[in-house]
């Protein structure tokens, strides 16, 4: 399935001169939702791997049911203060200002060999404090993979040196 | 699997005074996360649905991998500002001020048969707006289906009248 055909573009969303790619449209589509999915599990052929990486939220629409297709956990990367339990955290910056994004302190074990999964890849902000959270705990980052990579905006340039796979790209 | 043996809960968390019920341990133990979503599919055991609606954030991590496990597709509502096309809203009540939650106006066509997935039902004041929100876009609920529900904050009793079912009760 052309997953791009699914896809909505809306104009000048969140902000005037960006175009917004709306996965909304494949998520309420059974076979839209299952090809994307399945698409991206192709991604993990090949890979040893212990545990899945997801940001809040739409990390966790990918990240969890290809966590639970392939027998592994899922960590939940959250916005600052939603996590519970002890955090490590990471700042970074954003269009204006910055953000902090955490992981809980026990989520990964030094060593264990990480996924991270997100539907989109833009500037790489998120995906590079996400793989900094990963390597603080003592994790290994053996690849990154995306829904969609928006290719103007450079974000496999910040996570040079890591294997990065997208679905779709813009 | 007893499922509560992964649940931790967090003393004081988000304020004084409330026990939080932190899903994170089951989630990254990849036989916790299985039974938790298997054990939610068996809520599904004989009902006729067309979709899944889910809230941001922890309703998307079950209910994406249900809606993918039974072929159907998922509806995302999220917090205001946050779905980029047209969309209808609720306001709700939360212990203090209110919330807003949003769906995208043509996410459901009327008539479909709907089933709400969250992590928690509490006071079931987010699960009311969803309802609402539904049954506004012509939607009919089924069910609404849990993984915790605290029995003290009675968030059965906000939802009279629908068929709710929930696998770890506190």
């Amino acid at each position: 399935m052309d997953l791009k055909t699914l896809i909505r573009t809306i104009p000048d969303f969140p902000e005037e001169g960006v175009l917004f790619r709306d996965i909304t449209p494949v998520l309420q589509d059974s076979e839209g939702l299952k090809a994307a999915i399945n698409q991206m599990q192709d991604c993990f052929k090949d890979i040893d791997f212990d545990l899945i990486v997801g940001p809040e939220s739409r990390g966790f629409i990918f990240g969890v049911p290809l966590a639970y297709n392939l027998n592994k956990g899922f960590i939940p990367v959250r916005k600052k203060g939603k996590l519970p339990y002890n955090t490590i955290q990471k700042e970074y910056a954003l269009e204006y200002g910055t953000a902090i994004v955490e992981m809980h302190i026990d989520a990964i074990k030094p060593g264990q060999k990480i996924v991270v999964v997100d539907d989109l890849l833009a500037t790489g902000g998120t995906s590079k404090a996400i793989v900094d959270l990963v390597e603080e705990a003592g994790g290994e980052i053996i690849k990154l993979i995306y829904l969609i990579e928006l290719k103007a905006l450079k974000g496999r340039e910040v996570l040079k040196g890591y294997n990065v796979e997208s679905i779709i790209k813009y």
